[in-house]
């Protein structure tokens, strides 16, 4: 392949027509979403917190779920179908024989607020417009989740409501303004604005926060302030997440095809399960169904927060104030919290269920990386691509080129394929700590985990009580 | 055109194979670049400041100059083809009948430093490194520049050091490491690496700079430090500079042909010259051929730094400190100091020699425009298109909303095309300080001017010296 044809682009006839739901393919399926005596959410129960049409994706067992004609246009002016690009610059670094190793990386980059998380975004604020909703209230880490959401909301005309974890509030204001110019409305986390808030925020009121505390603030929000107007809006981890996510493989496979590629290891970033879950679900398909039984599909996790590589699966709670519902999944327990990593997107304690099933049943498998090396090879990439990837997509990054080197030591073949979730503009004093010296590296004992699974608050069933 | 369309993508194979010289056609033609003794410089001279293959492109007569192979591919890699969009969000936001008046923009915004400079920042490195140089230096404002040289260099494996004004190497770190991860030593302007530096920062080591003072430095260094391996690089001005952004609209023009459309109108937003050059040249063409003689092609000035509009045409040189050569071209005075818009990239005293000629023929026109109402019209794009655009290119977006507004009030029909230079995640204080109700707007006294503009430091030949 030369330099000329190494972005392959999709003609905007060929975008999926279809989101494709991987559940009916599971051996183990996930369970569903629990109240904390152990019963089942009610249909009427999840439909106060989330949009009725989203609730209705997350229970579906149909292998395909079309997409709404606005949304594909909506896709088209939020940049999609997004290129997938040979990293000819990566492999000429890594010194690999071209015919031999092969890395494919695709660009969810290029969206209009930088990441992958418009996919869904724009999906669950036009369900929400259908419903007659007025507005969705969210949390964000890291922001590009805040931004994508309030991006949807400001094409439907919804209002948008987002809970940001302090910490992140004031180190990436960029972001901040990114959702203050589509019209969201932001509100450093924890804040005096909720019940569940105020624990925290009245004993300090610059307390940095965290996801799970986010989440909590914006779910009791939601179902609090006027309920039969707004819903509560999740940028990962749901069935339905993961659902919207799957145009971004389905591109990739034809894009994969057009080069007369496929595969022998596939690897996304590992946060709550969405770029990750987008990416590999076709092809977790083809694996299942004994098409490709060999495909190696990675799980790239940060070794300051590995719920799929060091977590247990068991029923959690999706955030810290147990305001949420209870899912089956690998988790480090609801109370963990993660040190300040810079890939914020990752510090979340749990693990997508239909993740966790695949986890569970070896489908997939997962590796954790400290933070220097990760962002180490995220600067790499930027000389070698020309691209500054955010820190989550380093760790993708990171992973693929741990593969690549092994495969040039064995002198294997190989076709390597990752996800490129995010840039990092806004999160570029993650590099500039590398670069001055001062970036850490985090250790996570295994007594820390087994400490917060061993808390009382966390939920003791392990069926769900279908009396 | 429905939003499934409202993207057109170039195939590669279209992508232009040389780069459009307009100087043949030029009815005024620019007058050679002038040492202060008024002399036109000779060619070693010259050679001794720019690469060789620059300079020749510099005074080339050729209407078509070829883009090596080796820069197509780099084009490629830099995400060329951008593609055009045609504005359906921006359309509706302003109540316009598509049928009647239509908004179309290159998107410069999708290269990997995030704005168009990197086309001729490639170039520059590319002939750099087949003349044997070491490395270049060159000096930055807000960073776009600077970003797309230290990428060019990156790619080709020259050294590259940027003096970048101390004010913009302070409010915009994001574009410091940036430069840093390409590997470029980035020094803040004025600085005591220089004797023209040293003049600025004995007296204060906190000055916050000029893009006049940090041409004066870069120059010097290229000039004195390794004159045998080193080379000066600029990013604007210049007609091989020119030259090479001619790619932006050659692509601009097929694109809209397959839209099936030719604008009524052109704008780009005008610093140097160089996006609005690359963008407008081929179209002022076909107006100064005859074939479109009714073409309005408008220059996008901030009012704070209108040197088209309120400049005067004459020989002056291109830096404060004057160490660069001298040119004839619209000017405000080298002596000039902007007021600190965010639009940093538009903050220059004087106007391409090309874009001079253009302008004194009645080719193009200019206007000028305030921040206040620029940066509102960059928040309103953000809303009805989800990009966030750069401040320099707010000025055209500025300018196309008024055109179209103007046109839909006289119910006239026009096809409106303008240039998206860039995006402004690294510039997101211009938009911060709007919605907080900080931002100032600038005016500019003509006694500003007149004074600047009689100072004796300004050149007082009006032809070269042939002698």
């Amino acid at each position: 392949m030369d330099a000329l044809h190494s972005q392959i682009f999709l003609p905007v006839e060929k975008m999926p027509k279809n989101w494709l739901n991987i559940v009916p393919s599971l051996k183990t399926k996930p369970m569903p979403l629990c109240l904390p005596n152990g019963k089942p959410a009610p249909f009427e129960v999840a439909c106060a917190v989330f949009p009725k049409d989203l609730v209705l994706q997350e229970y579906s067992q149909d292998p395909l779920i079309e997409i709404p004609d606005f949304l594909r246009e909506r896709y088209v002016l939020a940049n999609r179908p997004t290129p997938l690009k040979r990293a000819l610059g990566l492999e000429k670094a890594l010194g690999l024989d071209g015919d031999k190793i092969k890395i494919y990386y695709k660009r969810e980059d290029v969206s209009p607020t930088g990441s992958h998380k418009g996919n869904t975004a724009t999906a669950q604020a036009y369900y929400a417009k259908k419903q007659g909703l007025k507005g969705l209230v969210t949390e964000t880490g890291a922001g590009q989740w805040g931004a994508a959401l309030a991006y949807g909301c400001n094409i439907v005309g919804l209002d948008c409501t987002v809970y940001q974890a302090r910490i992140s509030y004031q180190q990436k204001p960029g972001r901040v303004v990114l959702m203050n110019s589509y019209g969201a409305k932001v509100i450093p986390s924890p804040s005096n604005q909720t019940e569940v808030g105020k624990i925290y925020y009245n004993k300090d009121n610059n307390h940095p926060g965290s996801l799970g505390i986010a989440i909590s603030e914006a779910v009791e929000h939601a179902l609090t302030r006027d309920p039969a107007n707004y819903r509560y809006s999740l940028g990962s981890v749901l069935n339905f997440v993961l659902l919207h996510q799957t145009v971004i493989r389905q591109e990739a496979k034809i894009q994969m095809e057009m080069a007369g590629d496929y595969p022998d290891v596939v690897i996304g970033c590992f946060g709550g399960g969405s770029n990750f879950g987008g990416f590999i679900i076709p092809f977790a398909k083809d694996k299942i169904e004994g098409k490709k039984p060999n495909l190696d599909i990675i799980a790239a996790e940060p070794s300051a927060c590995p719920k799929l590589s060091r977590g247990v699966f068991r029923f959690d709670y999706g955030d810290s104030g147990e305001k949420a519902p209870i899912a089956k999944m690998y988790t480090l327990g609801h109370n963990f919290m993660p040190k300040p990593i810079h890939a914020g997107g990752l510090r979340y304690h749990g693990a997508a269920p239909i993740t966790s099933c695949l986890k569970y049943d070896n489908v997939i498998r997962s590796e954790e990386f400290k933070q220097i090396p990760v962002i180490q090879s995220g600067l790499l990439f930027a000389k070698a691509e020309g691209l500054l990837p955010a820190p989550e997509s380093a760790h993708a990054i990171h992973c693929a080129i741990e593969v690549a080197k092994k495969a040039k030591e064995n002198n294997e073949r190989k076709v390597i394929a990752f996800n490129l979730s995010g840039h990092g503009f806004f999160d570029y004093v993650a590099y500039q700590m590398l670069i001055d010296g001062k970036l850490e590296n985090y250790e996570l004992p295994q007594s820390e985990i087994d400490k917060n699974l061993a808390d009382p608050s966390m939920p003791q069933f392990t069926e769900p009580d279908m009396s």
